[in-house]
């Protein structure tokens, strides 16, 4: 028998970046998280701690920080691809560079060009991977979270001998929408290379779907949800969602001689209902390294 | 020496209630996070473990559900206001109760009268008291994040032996505000008795006072933000506030051959200053529990 | 109506300081999260944002650091001494300063003198306060965990109309102790000088009044938990509590044909009971600013 | 093109299961947090909604605590091999069962049979998959903190043209270790069975490879502690680190006329490295779905 070194990666995580562009006295903001993780021959350094091949986890966040003021921060998935590229075009050792970026979004706060104040929507996410010929993006975002009062019902499922929830026609479906879609060409917004046209209209989508999908169960939403962000962007050609069932348990009032006709709930905490699904196109090319 | 009990209190905390009114297709959302708290002639269950003056907590949050349902939910001052008058007017041996709340703001999506989204706006908060014959209310909130990319200078402080400080005249400020008002009429709102209209102008007196004051130092911005409220809110006589300053430093590219005018930051996590005051009409009345 | 200053205060909070003492190799290690605030004459930075009276929070965040290793880090009661006295006492405009200070416990991983692995202990606390002739020390630990299986009931209590909970002759007790105990001599420990010594004996006497109250309500074991610190701890003249009560709901399986005998619990989130008391001396002197 | 549903499991996160156990007065404790996860014949659900296949997650969360009755809770590794068999085997359409639970370790509150204390050591953690013929079961633990004072050296490493970072021949290195290893055998524990035993055996090589190991890189510690697991425990093939590099930096007290030769550091919270791996045998079996 012997030991042996597996898939492995390093590299620096959670930089946070903050990017001010100023044209007169009209600011304007990109606040980013980044992580950054490369591959390669890393044999040496593993086995007997030999740096030869290792680009510092400092050098990484350096150069977040440096090309951030060199060549701007547009969308993320740009800015992602570029760090990718760079890592692995600029050091032979490294044969895969992997970057993901969070971004949280900022209004403006009120009239004044500097003034912002952070809106509180979802957070944006990207994963961008780089092997030296070929690239892979991954958008999405989490933390979207929804609520419908109705139009949800829950009945018709298996019953075990530890089955003792009742069926519903009528209940709260709330979930924290957690989605990612992966882009059909290599190192491209399909949908004419816009990323944030399509990052709206994916959010759009789902926001859509879950609203007017009326659900007999959180799966058929998801599917509804999945479907809906792959015909709206045509260079889309797989999402992935992850759906916390939020469970909003109707209170029993009648204790105390009170109805409670879909009014009154208790938002629980734990255990919750978790649904993980991919909904893709048949046509969709081999997602290679893109979920990692 | 004899041991004494002191002060107590005791109650059921973060009750997650959500109400739902429906008028035909159009429904509406309350989303609380309440929490309860009793206190008067307690000693016997301390020194004996005898219940008799104890209103369980199980109780207290049945009472929460039971009241969204039997008088809907409205302003959460109003909320609280009713919750803590009935512990005390319904319990004799109950002499003051406090009941906080937090409210988690929710837009609709799309047209559809069902369909909700967080909005991730701040968290709105209130406490009231109630002692039998005197009400106390404290309205605010928190996590109102708010940054001004310019307008702010920092120079002219103490240097001692450990400064090392640089003075700087331009500098990214930014906080997460957290904000409380005191009412000063008894368990009113003072301006027309509407307390969502009175947080809608406390919460655009803080943003906007953040945003167009010169700030020399968080302090002045802080006292500005604070007396803002005042003159904005006639029924409020006393503000408190509690700013961390999230540190965004200027990231130093000479290293690199680039220059860095203002214009790419590392947000800092900790440590971070923070800056706490309050700020208040010199008739203010006296608080009385009002801040416990 | 005038607009005036209230209470206030300004510091560094959250300076993450781990203090290494080196004797051959036999390492030790103080891990510390610190945080310093100081009020006094402010009133012009508040107004005006004249900084002359302000020591930056970037030099207290220094003075802590430097004095780590001009004078150590013992005891973190004397630490924080050190540092509120520091403050007030070299500048002048520095009326009060507060230091609160959290240490993270470590063990030593295996018997090498430099390898440590953090043992996961409760979390220990103190506050210091100097004004310039009087100091106050209160000292404390959170999260300390803690269940008992069985001797605990509750019953005897209210029935008003929204009470729904049985009564129990036998239930699971289970807490995340949050003690405060405020020491009576001006700035040291009464019982000998050994803040170390102290803490352990408070702690021990928490754990064991929890262990061994047959405890009718968690008001009681409250009480008996302060009244242990203070029968112990001489020095000790006010000990503060703050009991979630952490239900563990005795899971009715009667549906599966199977009896549940205090053996099967859903641990619940929220809502908790909370609990909060103060126990104290008869005699106990004027907290002044102890507790702020 | 013809959109499809891809892989897919749906299940109950977090239940929160505490098991006593009463032996006269001397009780024992299992605090759990089960999460599980089934796939098989979801076509129907995502497309229309019929739920004819769906065993509810109410039911699954039942499930976890009437077993916990009927069979007790023994290591958690055999806790979620029963609970993924038996929702394979009892329900036709479930394939596939993933079970993940995490433990949390208790102490004795002194002599008392019923006494506990949480004893704020690492969670320990497994997953557990079933397919209706084989098992996988993948261990682990996360949150071990560890910390060395010396023996840790970074240098030699790449240098381009963003790298700043000094060498060093003397750091602290610290991490939070997140380990998890997989066991050869199909569903059961080759080193004689005693899953427990394994735990214990892995923790130890994690915790003395961590201190023994003269470190240049952490990479190197890396591959040092999965190797030591590997070669303590023979029924396990593969282990999977992931490494957090907690950096302290040094500080510099030159300023203030202060060396600091080793001495004060300050703890960054972000960004971290972040060291990732494998280590396995060389004949180690195909994975399958035993890291999903």
């Amino acid at each position: 028998m012997m030991i042996v070194l597996g898939p492995n990666r390093y590299g620096k995580a959670e930089t946070r970046l903050v990017r001010v562009t100023r044209h007169g006295d009209a600011h304007s903001l990109k606040d980013l998280n980044v992580s950054t993780a490369l591959s390669g021959d890393m044999e040496r350094v593993h086995l007997s701690g030999d740096n030869a091949a290792v680009l510092p986890t400092d050098s990484q966040k350096n150069t977040v920080f440096a090309f951030a003021k060199r060549y701007g921060v547009g969308a993320i998935e740009d800015f992602a691809l570029t760090l990718a590229q760079h890592f692995v075009d600029s050091q032979e050792p490294v044969r895969h560079a992997r970057v993901a970026i969070e971004e949280y979004a900022w209004e403006r706060n009120g009239a004044l060009g500097h003034a912002f104040v952070r809106s509180g929507r979802e957070t944006r996410v990207c994963v961008a991977h780089y092997d030296g010929s070929r690239a892979w993006v991954v958008s999405g975002l989490r933390d979207l979270v929804v609520l419908n009062t109705t139009n949800s019902e829950f009945w018709g499922y298996v019953r075990d001998e530890y089955t003792t929830l009742p069926e519903t026609r009528d209940r709260v479906l709330a979930t924290a929408v957690e989605a990612s879609w992966r882009h059909t060409a290599a190192g491209e917004d399909g949908d004419g290379g816009d990323w944030d046209k399509t990052y709206e209209k994916a959010r759009q989508a789902l926001l859509a779907a879950f609203a007017d999908t009326y659900s007999l169960s959180l799966q058929q939403t998801l599917y509804a949800m999945g479907s809906r962000v792959l015909t709206e962007c045509p260079g889309v050609c797989e999402v992935r969602l992850s759906l916390p069932n939020r469970h909003h348990f109707e209170v029993d009032l009648s204790p105390f001689g009170l109805a409670n006709d879909g009014e009154v709930y208790h938002a629980a905490d734990r255990p919750y209902g978790l649904i993980e699904g991919a909904v893709l196109r048949d046509d969709a090319p081999d997602p290679g390294p893109a979920w990692q």
